[in-house]
């Protein structure tokens, strides 16, 4: 077990790994090409069954060395997991309808990413990611306050557009989408929003200031990383120097000057006896 | 009347409001469906009036807590008050035209953002919120420069281009509403600018400068934002900091051993004697 | 003389001319409305020469207290200078075509601007915009970069699709605005770059490549303004600490015990003998 | 050679080029124009033969100063050996196919890079920009990750939506391209999205989490690279700062006091005996 598990996390393991990877990766993406699925497309259908085979493997062995429900405890592995399991299902069900069956299959693509994340285990990466990351709790206040301003502009663009441009306000989800285009700024003004003040004069006034708005917040959002990165940075060179050369070594260094004074008063006092 | 206030404060009340409040948006946003209007609308009226009524109570509750005149010394309380009573106008003016009601009632998803206030008192949004409010005074002298901008701008164009554009630069409002857009760099060219140079071929010379000089505008007020944020930021971590082993402290230190010294030379200045 | 000058810069002089200024720009303002030209029209073109005929005798009066050439020491003089230069020239050449008069007088709203400058002398403000002031340097030297880019752009956009798109880029000042159209990203791929795809299939590895590189070099621009902006408000949040209570301060301090231990030195020393 | 090469490298001899490399510059731009060159082609023509003719010899002097391989050890020279290469190859095949002489001949035009070069060996500017060359390698990654995404998308696009819109998913390096436009949000909505939405209404589901996710991830490598930029500029800052009266010094001072207090024990210890 604990072999198996030293196994695993090997260099050589996790190479094997990342090349079957980027092969499955180039199969996929061969594969889209009707001209290439007509002549090799058999020996890609059997190469891409090898990689799977490959890969339902190590996760196996993984499985065996972490006990199983050790697996389970890295969300990469549960993102394994459903990769595989939806591919093999999509395999199985040769007879169902081939529509969801070519969604299913496409996901195995996002193996792509555990790839990256076993190359990018990589220091100076690793600090702006982690800064990043943990600047996310932040963003998803943010997130929050964005979605209830969404909301409450589609609740009114609904019932003020809705009846006349049933496309772009119809019901609230489609709404959502339009405020959606509408804070990417796409076409905001000469595609929605002057069509619609064709009929509605007054909806600059929906349209300008949900812009704002939502710049607004997006822009808090960066500013928001921005400085907690920068924080986080200084943070951790500030530790780094105070193990060099910090504030407390010179304390240290008067407490010694204080000890010397107490050594020689005393000297003093028992001369003056 | 402690009492009372104690209670407005108090967790369960704030959470039953909050949960209202929820109730409440859901309910807005359903009664946008003609669908589920036709058949339970009736049930969604009076769960929408339920909810009206907590509100009020909510209201009133707060104004003999906070005397009245207390109440109103809250943003926020100013902000429940004039959703409540537009929600009511538009309640009880059933006569009057449809078209502005409609408007009204809208409003009162905007309580929304008061269940946002609500949940996000928590401690690590907070920072950033308030270093980023403390820099809206700087974006408001901004904003003030941006409208001289627009209104040159404005009436350049309106003297220029509107005879022949009057959709775009027929008078100041719409030439504004004009360089919005084009601030926003929205079908700036291809919409608006091309067409103006096929009849004006010197217009780059009024649309190149524009996009220049809002861009660096806004540049400013979000570099001015960031540079506040995080100078606000190291200022905070410098007084936390400062308090647990700042230079203060190793002065005090420098104090004690020139008192120890000043003992010691009373000393060898009586053995003098 | 010296009694003159005291005179303009006063609180009351510099508002009156503030009021001038912002009256003048209202009347501009509602001379491009038809509708109210032709009511009062008579009466804004009076109000309008007494403004012009204030700033003439502001000029006047500031030109007798800064002894003529000192009164051209001023950006902001001169600014004022060519401002009722043209504007007098405007209203004396009648006879002239009316067209390059409009554009004239419309230079009157730039006084805007000059009253903006007054009101802005404040603190808060004042750092970070002369912050980025200082940094306009750095930025003039990408300006240089991104000419040069654009130029070498320019050259091969002519040269190659100069003959299939006339109107984009027929001439190198055509696709420099083409380029700079495709650097806000307005309507670059759909407008510009699949059309010319269609043609020379090759084109997006000059319109991605040029996307990206511009792209770059105005993030170089923007990190260039904030880490200069922080660099330099840290640097006056040090200076501000220093005085107060500076490393220097710790210095005297143990300069201090040293004397101290010096003393005592001589005072064995003394005693010693 | 010793001699040659601080010729080379000689202020007069780097101002020659550069001034060569501006005319030339000229007269590429003005070779775009058919009517000048109808005019003064010729005299063009021999006067970039001049120029060219000039870089050769440039080239050479610069090949034997640095002894043929130590030449090559410059990027800056491996980028002026290809331009003259191409070019002189683009003069000697007159009888080729006359389009691929034209693109050869412009990339004379990126020379106007070298001479930025020369220009921007300036202090000032070289802080930055050597700060955000330090973070390229931090972007490398995330252009490793943009590009797994971008090819994770591009596959499921071209097997969602390649049958029915094969202009925009009808292959891999199509497809790409189409969310390299989507990632600059040019026409993403009302260009792309919303047709492919009236075909496949699930497919806001492929467009939103894009836009969502690459807009993250260029956030990510901007503040990125401020946040490096910052730390790189505050290092350097210190380093200054520490050689004038840093930390070190306080220590070297309280040292100065112990051996001070070292001597006066020595000496009450002898008076003691």
């Amino acid at each position: 077990m604990e072999k198996l598990r030293k196994f695993t996390e090997s260099k050589a393991f996790q190479n094997t790994i990342l090349i079957v990877i980027i092969i499955n990766s180039i199969i996929l993406g061969l594969q889209t090409s009707p001209a290439i699925n007509d002549s090799i497309g058999q020996i890609l259908g059997i190469l891409d069954s090898v990689c799977l085979g490959i890969f339902i493997i190590e996760m196996l062995i993984k499985m065996v060395a972490y006990k199983f429900f050790g697996y389970f405890k890295s969300g990469w592995n549960w993102f394994d997991f459903i990769i595989i399991v939806t591919s093999v299902l999509s395999g199985l069900a040769v007879l169902s309808s081939i529509r969801i069956l070519r969604v299913f299959r496409v996901f195995r693509s996002l193996k792509g990413l555990r790839g990256f994340k076993m190359i990018s285990s990589l220091k100076p990466l690793q600090v702006i990611i982690s800064a990043i990351g943990r600047s996310i709790p932040g963003i998803s206040w943010t997130a929050l306050l964005l979605f209830i301003i969404y909301y409450i502009f589609a609740i009114i663009g609904v019932t003020q557009f809705g009846a006349a441009f049933p496309e772009w306000f119809g019901d609230i989800p489609k709404a959502m989408y339009t405020l959606f285009q509408v804070m990417t700024l796409e076409s905001w003004s000469m595609g929605i929003s002057r069509p619609v003040m064709e009929v509605f004069s007054y909806a600059w006034a929906y349209f300008v200031p949900f812009v704002l708005i939502s710049a607004f917040v997006m822009m808090n959002v960066v500013v928001g990383i921005v400085v907690n990165a920068i924080s986080e940075v200084a943070e951790m060179n500030k530790k780094d120097e105070h193990e060099e050369n910090g504030t407390g070594d010179i304390k240290a260094e008067i407490d010694a000057v204080r000890e010397h004074l107490a050594k020689l008063e005393d000297m003093l006092a028992k001369q003056g006896k």
